[in-house]
């Protein structure tokens, strides 16, 4: 798959046995040396096989904590880059999900304004979403993302064999916007959906690669013509505008894919409210999201912490809150007259409901 | 002067009396609340048009200081804008020079990825270089420029003006860049330099600023068609390899445009040692530099010192140090190839012409 973008051109491609594969990965690329940058868990679960890819290298392990990429906190990761002499013609390698793409997809369009750089993503979410579209997002101050650049990988390598070592909120997190982007599609890409989250095996390495090249492909159709995010791509924040308030309201108790399903779930409900959604097409839906909600302690939230980071929302345009709703299938809608209260009625219903399921 | 860039494109417009023409710096732009950046001297000094122009707004005065372009310290503007409630469809005003320039560059390339942003230079470097362009600098733990972005202002003004109120240092750091930008073109800019250096009144507005715009489209040429700097544009580095050391271990004493005027300097002396230059241009070129030397202690710097700085500059690529050297008018080249030793020599050789000179 070829992607092009204002920036620079780059690759996703499939690869199995990623970790065994160094020159693939680096084939017809001039470098002086490489250096990686890789995630705590994968290194402790694979550590045989990368020990040997970079035994001749310098590499960086970091854990994937979203208080790792916060502003302030980066400037430890430019230090080590810097302080072990990185240069220009150096190529960053990132092994990891998506906290260490934005650390290191911020960092490589930072760093002498730009270095080269290939990611290959471990998690389902990376893989089937964050990997390409050129965002870098950063944390400043606990609030999510707020800081950030457009910044593609060189090259992306996709290997769907890492799903079997992801935990269970890793996976429904990547289920998550796989929900998403195909809700965001068309019917035959809403068909496709219901096949595969009503299947039996959802972790057989042919069909969830075939979803995720399917989420990629429907992600890409959105940010073709509008890669800077002015205005189709805004729609692909469904789920997010409640699902990052979620996030850091809970301090990232949640994954990001898990708030997402509940952003989803939470601006359903708001759409159902305003009578734009009918109640049958919101119960299908309900029953989508259903089994990969996650189990966590929603009522320590309060709606004031939930309005209190929807009005950090950068998508903001006025002086009420943004939402983006669905008004069914590949049919969704920003909305930017959404009051205090609304958001108030709507989550003592969504709390309610929310109980009941995970009970 | 348009210019288009692979980011935006975006406009340089001469506007007389800039600080009374508020209504025309904001025409035909849709925005929600304005908020400005302002350099702390210019604020002092232009004190009554400016409480005019802000006074229904935000506004944050900036000291421009290297030492505020350092990563960590964009933290607290990052945090200022957020805490005023910033939001996408605001829009930023800097007006002062090039560090304010690089500080808000980067915080609008990065804040909610991208910003609104509208730029008044008030320095002659400013003005006459660094507005254009699109590359945003920040320094890392006292090491220049380290890290950036590429992202142009959507709107520039210029007002000559702001010459008569600049001290002779700030002066002197424009006409170095003036001076460099006429010895990358060609002969007849080469001839239009002399005219205007040799002549009396430097800081007539009219013949400023056609110098001004005369640098801004030699600038412009070299950055068609290399945006991202991988290439032409690498050669406006011209006595900036030597600058950003000496600004770097002299801890910013001098300006950048007068550090430059050094580095350009340094770099003649090493095509002259290396029979690149011949002595007759080399003492020609002496003349221009020589009334607009900084005056300042160069003896306490070491050529350690200098060659420290040197290894972290971004446009090394392999274990030699980099310098871009003249060849004469118009004819520049980058050298890949300089070993420590050489630098030691000819910074021996060049305190004591510089010692001679400002004596």
């Amino acid at each position: 798959m070829k992607i092009e973008s204002k920036i620079k051109n780059y690759s996703v491609e499939k690869i199995e046995k990623v970790l065994s594969k160094k020159e693939d990965i680096l084939k017809n690329i001039k470098f002086r040396r490489v250096y990686f940058f890789i995630d705590e868990n994968v290194f402790n679960i694979y550590k045989k096989s990368l020990k040997k890819i970079v035994k001749d290298d310098q590499y960086l392990i970091i854990p994937a904590d979203e208080t790792n990429k916060e502003y302030i906190k980066l400037a430890d990761y430019y230090k080590w880059l810097i302080d072990e002499e990185f240069m220009r013609t150096d190529i960053l390698i990132t092994i990891g999900g998506g906290i260490l793409q934005d650390i290191s997809g911020f960092i490589a369009s930072t760093l002498y304004r730009g270095i080269k750089w290939i990611f290959i993503p471990t998690t389902l979410l990376s893989q089937a979403d964050s990997c390409i579209g050129s965002k870098t997002s950063i944390n400043f101050k606990g609030n999510k993302n707020l800081i950030g650049s457009f910044y593609p990988p060189d090259r992306i390598f996709i290997d769907p064999a890492f799903c079997h070592t992801l935990s269970d909120e890793y996976f429904n997190s990547g289920i998550g916007e796989i929900i998403k982007f195909h809700l965001l599609s068309d019917m035959k890409g809403y068909e496709k959906l219901k096949d595969y989250i009503f299947s039996k095996d959802l972790k057989n390495e042919d069909r969830l690669f075939e979803m995720i090249i399917s989420t990629l492909k429907i992600k890409k159709s959105y940010f073709d013509e509008d890669e800077f995010d002015t205005g189709r791509r805004n729609l692909l924040n469904y789920g997010h505008c409640f699902g990052h308030a979620l996030e850091s309201a809970s301090n990232y108790a949640i994954c990001h894919g898990e708030a997402v399903l509940l952003g989803m779930a939470f601006a359903d409900l708001l759409s159902l409210k305003r009578k734009i959604l009918s109640q049958e097409v919101y119960d299908e839906f309900q029953k989508i999201y259903y089994n990969h909600y996650p189990d966590f302690n929603i009522k320590e939230i309060s709606s004031g912490q939930i309005i209190k980071y929807l009005k950090k929302d950068k998508k903001r345009i006025g002086k009420y809150l943004t939402m983006v709703i669905s008004k069914g299938v590949g049919n969704f809608e920003k909305l930017d007259d959404i009051k205090d209260s609304e958001i108030k009625n709507i989550y003592r219903r969504f709390i309610s409901d929310y109980l009941q399921r995970v009970d």
